[in-house]
C-alpha cells in the first residue's frame, strides 16, 4: 500500500469497504481490570499481538481503519508493530498509532520515524506543547499522516482546550491551526457540547475528523451528521471485548452509515 | 531496590552519589539525523539497548536518574526495557519513562502497569487532558512515580501553560494541583524567565522538579538555585553523544553542586 497519500487511501478504502469505522485496539491484560481483558498464556508481547491479530482477521471487512493505542502495545517490539500493521495493511485498512505525542523537535522526529518503519499509516499528537507545523513536517517526511487533539469530552479536558486564546477558544485556534497547516485530521470527541460541534463544523472545512467516544463511552452520532464522510468513527471495548467482534463491527459500521445517508 | 517511595528513593541516591543530575537517554539512529546518532550494526532494539546500556555503565557513578523517552525507544519489547532497568536499578540509580502521557482513564491504567513491569520508577504526563489525580493515584498503585509538566521553555508551549485559569495562568494552576494532590514532581524547562521561575517557587514547596534544558538546548542554572536540592537536572545529548560520557556526566554533575552550595 503507498503510504505517502494517508486522505487519498481514506476516501478510497471508504469507498472499497462502505465504512467510516476505525477499531480502537487496546487489548487491556488481566491485572489492569476484571473484565474485558487478554489473558496471559505465553508472554504479553506474543498474546498482545495474537489477540490483536485475531481482532483485525475478523473485523477488517468492516473497518476503514484501526488505531492501536501505544499504551497498550507498549510490550511489544518494532517487529511484531510490525507484523501487526502487515496485517493490517494485508486486509485493505489503514493503520494509526494513537501515541498522543506531546514532545516537540527531535523527539517527535523519532516518533514519526519509528511509527513509519513500523508500519503506521498516521500518529495522533497533543497541540498542548505547540510546534504543531513541525510535527505536520516531519509526518509527511516520513509519508504518514497525522491526527491532533482538537477538544475531548471529558469535563477537565476544558480546562486548556476551552481557555480562550485571543478573541476564540484554544479549541478553536486548534482548528484553524489544523486547517492553515494541511494537518490530516482532528481528534474530537463523541459526546461534546452541539454549540462547540457546531463551531468546528465552521472550521474544519477539510481535515478528516476522528472521533472516539462511540460504543463503552456512550457517544451519539451528531458528529457524525456534521463531519459526514470525512469522519472516522473510533469504537474500541464495545468491538474488541464483545462475544462477536464481527457482528459488533458490522453493526457499528451499518450504525455509522444510517447516519450519513 | 524498593520501588514505592520514589521521593524517599530520590533523596537516598542523593546523598550516595552526591547527584542531582538525570541522563536522558534520547538513542536517535542513522536515519533520523546526520550528527549523534547509533548506528545499526545487528538490529534496532539490540543496538538501542546496547547503545543504552553502554551509556549506564559509564555514567551511573555521576547520575541520581536516567530517562530513556519512549519515542527513542520504540522498538524495544518489554524484556529489553526490563533489561535496561534492572541495569540502571543493579547501579543505584531511578528510571523515569519520559512518555509524556496525554490519555485519561484506562489507557492511562495501561501505562502505569507497563511502565512498572518494565521496572520504569516513575513516568511523565501532561496535564492537557485534566484527571491529574486520577493519573498519580493510577501511578501510586503500581507503585511508581509521576512527573507533570508544568512549564516548558520553547515559545509556542506558552499558548496553553500561560493561557489564564481564573486569576492565575495555567502553569501556575498546574503546579498548585501538583502540590495538592501530592504529585511526585513538575517537569519545567531550565530556559524560562525569572518572573514565572519567580512565581512556580512560590507554589513549589514539596515536589521534585525535573529541569530539562541544560546542556546542549543552552539553559542556565538559576532554577537549580531555586529549587536546590528537589532539582532533578536533565542533560541528554551533551552527554550521551560527547566523546567522554563519564567524564561530561562529572562534569555536569559538579556544575549543578556547584549551584548548591
Amino acid at each position: 500500500m503507498k503510504k505517502l497519500d494517508f486522505i487519498k487511501n481514506f476516501f478510497e478504502i471508504r469507498e472499497e469497504k462502505n465504512s467510516n469505522l476505525c477499531i480502537g485496539i487496546d487489548p487491556a491484560v488481566e491485572g489492569m481490570r476484571k473484565k474485558n481483558v487478554v489473558f496471559i498464556k505465553y508472554n504479553p508481547p506474543r498474546d498482545i499481538l495474537e489477540f490483536s491479530l485475531d481482532i483485525v482477521s475478523k473485523t477488517s471487512d468492516y473497518a476503514l481503519a484501526f488505531k492501536p493505542n501505544l499504551q497498550y502495545i507498549l510490550p511489544l517490539e518494532l517487529k511484531e508493530m510490525r507484523e501487526l500493521n502487515d496485517f493490517i495493511h494485508e486486509k485493505g485498512s489503514l493503520s494509526i498509532l494513537d501515541v498522543k505525542l506531546s514532545d516537540i523537535g527531535s523527539t517527535n522526529k523519532a516518533c514519526c520515524y519509528w511509527a513509519s518503519r513500523c508500519g503506521f499509516d498516521a500518529i495522533t499528537a497533543s497541540p498542548f506543547p505547540g510546534n504543531m507545523d513541525e510535527t505536520q513536517n516531519m509526518c509527511r517526511e516520513n509519508g504518514i499522516g497525522l491526527f491532533v487533539l482538537c477538544l475531548m469530552s471529558n469535563p477537565q479536558a476544558s480546562l486548556f482546550m476551552k481557555s480562550r486564546v485571543g478573541s476564540v477558544l484554544a479549541y478553536e485556534h486548534v482548528a484553524k491551526k489544523i486547517e492553515e497547516f494541511g494537518v490530516t485530521g482532528a481528534v474530537v470527541g463523541a459526546t461534546i457540547a452541539y454549540e462547540d460541534a457546531k463551531k468546528l463544523s465552521d472550521i474544519l472545512k477539510n481535515a478528516l475528523v476522528l472521533i472516539p467516544g462511540i460504543g463503552a463511552q456512550g457517544g451519539d452520532t451528531s458528529l457524525i451528521k456534521i463531519f459526514g464522510k470525512r469522519s472516522l468513527v473510533n469504537v474500541s471495548r464495545a468491538i474488541i471485548f464483545s462475544e462477536d467482534p464481527q457482528k459488533k463491527a458490522r453493526y457499528y459500521r451499518d450504525l455509522i452509515n444510517q447516519t450519513l445517508i
